[in-house]
């Protein structure tokens, strides 16, 4: 496999040889290691020295289950950290099979035209765009599979990463020619900033991902594909009901953030929980259960239609109902839903965005609750007007322009669907994660409400350090493997489908992994992201959550958030 | 003397006797003391945690010439650090004659509505706001006249403080009705979010400030009043043509920011020059020399009428001609004094404002050069509209919302009207000072290019970090003392005048100190207040200024700036 370096200053194509520190990398590990060896932590973001990087996992576009997760890396615009945003789609598995260790962008043109690139067996192509700059996702996917064919893998960015609006995503077309996202940290204003709408991603006729031991492969990945849908998270709710199965559990756990993280439950909860979205869909014709990857074995997407049965969106994501939801108070699913889709369409993150909106209700812009205005406000981000260019910068930004101070965001990135002051392992990885407040970066969720691989008590401080610190090591190698991060509700409870991921990555490369070293790979990669963040000038001082957790008590529980600034400090003695 | 804490939660008042540690601290070492001792660093500016806090320097309240300078000090929220922002005006010398050495507001009351307080000499009372809260500042202060009589002090904040709009300044009545403006770093935010609208000083019989030694403070005063009027720059050049002497010597010196930071010298600058500014003055019955407050032999403010004869603004500054007009090619001091008149009128910071609007103009929101436009543009600040909240956030702020990366700031604080890369000695000064940009904070221009103190050349290196460290202690000591800054232009350059400000200091207190007593002071302050950034999350690493001043090289010397990380961080070793 190779590098493939495009530099969009001189608009040339180099192709290297993957240097031998790299050479066990893949995924957030490759993307996070390029990024800390080649980029100046106190670069602006949205300058010519920050690259862009996209890496497949280290098994993706092999037949491994849920193996088709892609790495985008980079500076973040939002938070001024380093930036790895995990993505599904087909993009990774047809970077893989085209040899592609790792795409690097870097540079930027003169000018206000953009351009694309076109990936194929024979190798990059940069040519200007004269037709789809300006156009949202949906369409660009459109003429694109137009222009090509179905098969044709797409990274493209919205109306919000060309203006270069800090919450923009990258998106990535899946199976069904719907959209998955590369959501957080504003990596689409990056893609923005170095003047590429879309990427296309031809891999007819490409070489394939050659595997040293194909038949120890082969009985690995069917190790792994029953434990995968044996598991009851993996195996039975995420394929019904998809993320959103968490609305009715969070709720009830008093974890539900609602109306700007001021309360724990939300008493609309009811109506855009996952149980009434499965009737809703299946009542339209929809799809209750949808793979974002060929060969996900989960299949937690879903395709949810209109009232009259014509495509809606896809990847309706627990984290995005809930925050269109209960933090903005609004119970009507296909409100949310339309939501989803325009952030789908002009390339925005859900969760930043109706976090924003939270805030800018908080602010008085619009009531909370309001339904129509919250639409409304989603047109002013897709014109990009005034007030669109305010909430399309997130919540911190959002905050300040209108004088709130209750703002859920660590490092500039709005926090998640769990509030921490109920859910206090989720708290930690708030705080102390590379990435600005990520829920994904450590689910504590899993063993604080789900009691998937242990139960830890989610109100009180005990154990959710070490909770937080084993989950984010673990995660960090996880987000290198391509497999999808929900593998780990079946491997936390699961030795032997654990075992199966490092018997697969040996019979792909030949080596003889331990679970030792696959746990050292995530230490490397927090330290290699924690190095980068000390350079751009973040301290201890900023893995804090914002005061107010501190301050006001949150019901049902009437937790506070009550970690002291030393117990947070000893995550990183490891 | 006493400390006044203002307690804005509970609206209650209490009168402290001031610690032994604090007794000898007046001004900036007091602000930044009482802020660094009482203010948890981490705390949102804007929330109750965070104080605001009055106080006159020691020499306030005396006949010492140029002394009545107070210090408000608070957490910044433009910066996010420690702030001193000193101004001149009659509350100072009123303050320290009512025995207030200084005036803590703290907490923050429940409900929109605003208040007031009152100072004489029965101490502060807390009266709800009905009427003035919504108005400018020209308003309050003539409404105030009214109720009271015109020597009352006034402080109050405009539109832009209740809106916490993070460029809001405080503003001061000056001995004639008009205004200046403690007005960096958005602490009129802060007095915003305490819900204060004005306060309000009678210093009918207050008691007034004792001296240890009436004798020896006079003929002190007297050696200090007679360098002062005898220095070219204190006695001749600030009198005659006001802090706008600059412009000329600026430009010609090619270190006058033009076109939003994209050279250094402005076709211009002779339209908008102290020279022509002076006879627009004298032709319009304006006033061309000015005290901002009673005492002050240096009287570099004026009275600048419209072309119709009427008062229109005074404290009409080079920073605020340089940046509305250079910065944003506007070469008509008419629309520039416009600009400013609104900016005092809403009470936000001209620096701030007008870099912010050069920023804009980058990002094409109106054209450069565009002065009817940019009079618009102030009108949405004063509106408080989506544009308008954008604006008054300031320079980085805005650069955000329009995509834009050549934004001349600081820890989040405009760069003022001195381009580093010509000027390196202030270019030290707006990485390292704890205050974000600025350029008071160790003036080195003055030995750059005026020649006071020295001759270290501005375009090399040699000499300017040693500069920029002994003014910045020599300032620090300075803000304490109530005196205006411009002293220290004879006092560079004048021993005998610098020995009398030791002398009045000992006269007054009854003290013996010397010339390092008052150098460790300044060091003491620095250290202080860097302590408060350290704790904010403040590292080195935010000592640096945009990467594009290493990248673009400035006409018309074509200089970079070229320091490195490890030179810089040299500034704190002493």
């Amino acid at each position: 496999m190779k590098i493939f370096r495009v530099n969009m200053t001189n608009l040339t194509v180099t192709v290297e040889d993957v240097p031998q520190e790299w050479q066990g990398f893949g995924g957030r590990a490759l993307t996070s290691a390029i990024i800390a060896k080649e980029v100046e932590p106190g670069c602006h973001a949205l300058g010519a020295g920050n690259k862009l990087v996209f890496a497949p996992g280290l098994l993706s576009g092999t037949t491994a289950p849920s193996s088709g997760r892609m790495s985008v890396g980079g500076k973040s615009p939002l938070t001024g950290t380093i930036k790895e945003s995990n993505v599904g789609g087909t993009a990774s598995q047809k970077l893989a099979r085209l040899g592609v260790k790792a795409l690097i962008i870097e540079g930027q043109p003169q000018g206000d035209g953009f351009y694309s690139l076109h990936l194929d067996k024979n190798g990059i192509k940069i040519e200007e765009d004269k037709v789809l700059a300006g156009r949202g996702n949906y369409e660009v996917i459109k003429k694109l599979d137009e222009k090509y064919n179905e098969k044709i893998g797409i990274i493209t960015i919205g109306q919000a990463g060309e203006r270069k609006m800090l919450s923009a995503n990258i998106s990535i077309k899946d199976p069904d020619g719907g959209l998955r996202s590369a959501g957080r940290g504003g990596l689409g204003a990056v893609m923005g900033s170095k003047k590429i709408k879309y990427i296309t991603i031809d891999d007819t006729e490409a070489p394939g991902v050659p595997v040293a031991d194909p038949e120890k492969f082969k009985e690995a990945a069917r190790v792994f594909a029953k434990g995968l849908t044996e598991h009851p998270v993996t195996g039975q709710g995420l394929p019904t009901y998809g993320t959103n199965v968490l609305v009715n559990i969070v709720n009830e756990a008093g974890g539900l953030p609602t109306r700007n993280f001021s309360t724990g439950r939300f008493d609309g909860a009811n109506k855009i929980s996952g149980e009434t979205m499965y009737d809703i869909i299946v009542s339209r014709n929809g799809k209750p259960t949808h793979a974002c990857h060929p060969g996900c074995v989960i299949r937690c997407s879903q395709v949810y239609n209109d009232k009259d049965g014509n495509y809606l969106t896809s990847g309706f994501e627990y984290e995005t109902i809930w925050a269109f939801g209960a933090d903005c108070c609004i119970d009507d699913l296909d409100i949310i839903a339309r939501a989803d889709r325009i952030c789908d369409d002009i390339g925005i993150d859900t969760i930043e965005t109706a976090v924003t909106i939270g805030v800018a209700m908080e602010g008085g812009v619009i009531p909370f609750g309001d339904g129509e205005g919250l639409l409304n406000l989603m047109g002013e981000i897709e014109k990009g007007s005034y007030l669109g260019r305010i909430l399309g910068n997130g919540a911190e930004f959002t905050g300040k322009a209108f004088g709130v101070t209750r703002v859920p965001a660590v490092k500039g990135q709005a926090i998640p669907a769990y509030d921490p002051r109920s859910v206090k392992g989720i708290g930690i990885t708030y705080a102390t994660t590379t990435m600005g407040a990520d829920h994904t970066a450590g689910y504590s969720v899993a063993t604080n409400i789900l009691k998937v691989g242990g139960d830890i008590d989610p109100l009180a401080k005990e154990g959710n350090l070490e909770l937080s610190r084993n989950l984010q090591i673990a995660t960090a190698a996880v987000d290198s493997t391509g497999l999808c991060l929900f593998v780990a509700f079946c491997i936390l409870d699961n030795a032997e489908a654990f075992q199966a991921i490092i018997d697969m990555l040996n019979a792909q490369y030949g080596l003889s992994l331990t679970a030792d070293d696959v746990t050292e790979l995530g230490k490397t990669v927090l330290r290699t992201e924690r190095a980068f963040n000390q350079g751009a000038g973040f301290t201890s001082r900023h893995d804090r959550l914002p005061e107010f957790f501190k301050k006001e008590a949150c019901p049902p529980h009437n937790a506070v958030w009550d970690f002291t600034d030393e117990e947070i400090d000893a995550f990183w003695n490891f």
